[in-house]
């Protein structure tokens, strides 16, 4: 044997061992988990049912509707139902014994949902056109914002999370946090006419509230004060770690806004790069001095 | 008919149905609308067209050089060429009824500023290379500096957007944001020797008129002071929303300036975490407090 | 000729023209220099290597193992001994007339340390999960955390960077900002269990020193207080000029540390959006003053 090959085989060795300790990584049977890349192939057909005339080229026509609207369905049915079926699988095994749920329904469950999915994320993009006077056009936002790709994902996977499905959720949301870099997790709560622009490094934790008509910019954090542990696991009996903003708040840019006790009031403008750990009252506008200190 | 393809005949009913209102999503002729993948895929060119030594793997040589460009020139122009007449077809169609524009001469007119986009893109490098002790080379900075993406991005998107084409320019900086986090609107005025450091969450507005020799950090925002509408859409009486920068500014990291009147005078330096609404003089140091309140 | 053939022959010969000046980007030898895809390629075959359950979809079982593993290392060691020897010979023929270094064995050596790779790897993933309440099982923490993500490819490429291997090292990194946002230098010294959430929009410096059981939130700027120019450039006596952050410290969103001399003693906790140019002492919690001016 070579003294390459030996080099080679001894590596092996080593890594082949590193396997055999008690590391939660070493668990072989996570083959069996969701995959990432198939769950993403479901968003992709997704999006399409969601903006049919965005994602296709070529002519679409009134009677040819049912039909290119059929030729994502189909897919996205079979692999969220494999996916979905996955996930299940393996939090049975590890959490309780309940029977297999009934993944096809459940796939079929998100998908009757997306015309409600549909009006709403009409009403984000409308209303990003409307707030942002660097857009020229509806079209534009939809091709080119990603706000738009964040909170489509958000508005997917919040339905999952409704489902009880375990992991998807949080890989779409995952997904999209790579693509655009706004993180908002699934199981937070978002009103209508929800506008987020440039949006990089703005997380959305997961027991916010947020109500219709808010605003945010890029590099908000919306989150947890302290951590409290186990506690806020509990399922049925979550504690709200996460801020409340009710209708018409702004955030600007670089501002966190900390707690579940804190409420930012109807109507308030926190202006950027403000820490917030109380609430502020309903109209205020909080800012720091202007300009720091010039030397 | 079984139980499932009954329910799946259903989603499809209500998904069919949901394209029949009078939302803005609803639009099926979108499907003439520019094509993001095609413009991604031009852009790749006018990489290799820019940069040819550092994305192309086989050998290269001097004599080989005009041939080497041909490859990737013939591609550029059909490409941007069919996506400029999609471009100004949708929007003529919207908004006017110019005639056709030459969509091949424009796609040619931007490949002929290459040469100035590739002596301005070689100053930014050489600034990346000086300014940073962490970069070990040129080539380094070439290879590895999100910055340079977004850079070169903004300046190949600059030259489409004051040669009139609508939505490309935007949807290659977003694409240049999603990739790095650098969010630079095409309408912005950059000068020479440009350099951003890390640059995630970093965001240039559309008005914003930067000069020479100006350095910016991450998390650094360049926005607007407040929300005018309409009156800003206008072409030709374009209202400045977003600061200016003179020569030689420094902005660290996680700072916020807004407002078409505030200008931060030639030389100034903005430390981090600053929130910015007035102008700053020449020269001037601006910081907060440092290290806040201990407890 | 065409009036088109000919303008497109015209802006041929502008661009073949523009590569005969001096500038840096003009070098076509460059062609030989690393190769990013495939780089990104063998980090691939590496994730396989650290967590071969998760990235595996068909059916794995412990006498398959070796097998498994060496599918992905054969690949692993082929591509990156030739994209070693790329980096090397680039470096040799710029800088220095050193012997061509062994590059298939330098590439052993890398791999040979994926199993204590893959051990500070599990404790980074059982403190995640420990620390982040939202977190729902280790296996959703591999699958969708981004910090995990950086934090892998920071670990391999800061072998590779004490391995002398130039640039290789740095486009992993740069790799993983780009898909998270996170951008570490394979320069820094991290210690175990380190902790980010979240993460879009935090930079870690070179020359940082960062002890156990740390935790970052998103927008954190570990960084250089000034730019020293080439002093800091030498090798074998780096000077200092980001940041220690001592054992079981947490700084949270989008603050600011900035400097070599800048010590956060053990156990401190930095709140939100402040800018920090000074020493913190051990145990000590720094804040701005909370929720701003309200008016």
């Amino acid at each position: 044997m070579s003294d390459n090959k030996k080099a080679v085989e001894d590596v092996l060795d080593k890594l082949v061992q590193s396997y055999s300790g008690p590391e939660e990584i070493n668990n072989l049977e996570t083959y069996a988990l969701p995959n990432r890349r198939a769950i993403i192939e479901a968003f992709g057909h997704i999006q399409h049912l969601l903006f049919l005339g965005y994602f296709t080229t070529g002519h679409l026509s009134a009677n040819k509707l049912r039909e290119s609207l059929a030729e994502h369905m189909v897919p996205a049915t079979e692999i969220l139902s494999e996916q979905i079926h996955r996930a299940n699988n393996w939090k049975n095994s590890h959490l309780d014994d309940k029977s297999k749920p009934r993944c096809n329904v459940v796939a079929l469950q998100l998908l009757s949902q997306l015309p409600e999915i549909r009006s709403k994320l009409n009403d984000d993009i409308v209303a990003a056109f409307r707030n942002d006077p660097a857009a020229e056009s509806v079209e534009e936002v939809v091709f080119s914002y990603p706000g738009i790709i964040a909170i489509t994902a958000y508005r997917v996977a919040h339905v999952l999370y409704h489902l009880g499905v375990p992991m998807l959720p949080r890989i779409l949301t995952e997904y999209a946090h790579g693509k655009t870099g706004i993180d908002i997790h699934p199981g937070a709560k978002i009103g209508d006419r929800f506008f987020i622009d440039h949006g990089t490094s703005t997380v959305i934790g997961s027991t916010c509230v947020i109500g219709n008509d808010v605003k945010l910019y890029q590099g908000v954090t919306l989150g947890a004060l302290s951590i409290r542990g186990d506690v806020s696991r509990k399922r049925g009996d979550v504690v709200q770690r996460h801020p409340t903003l009710e209708d018409h708040v702004t955030v600007y840019a670089g501002t966190t806004i900390l707690g579940g006790d804190t409420v930012i009031g109807e109507g308030a403008t926190i202006g950027g790069n403000v820490w917030i750990t109380k609430s502020v009252e309903p109209g205020k506008k909080v800012f720091y001095r202007v300009n720091g200190t010039q030397t």
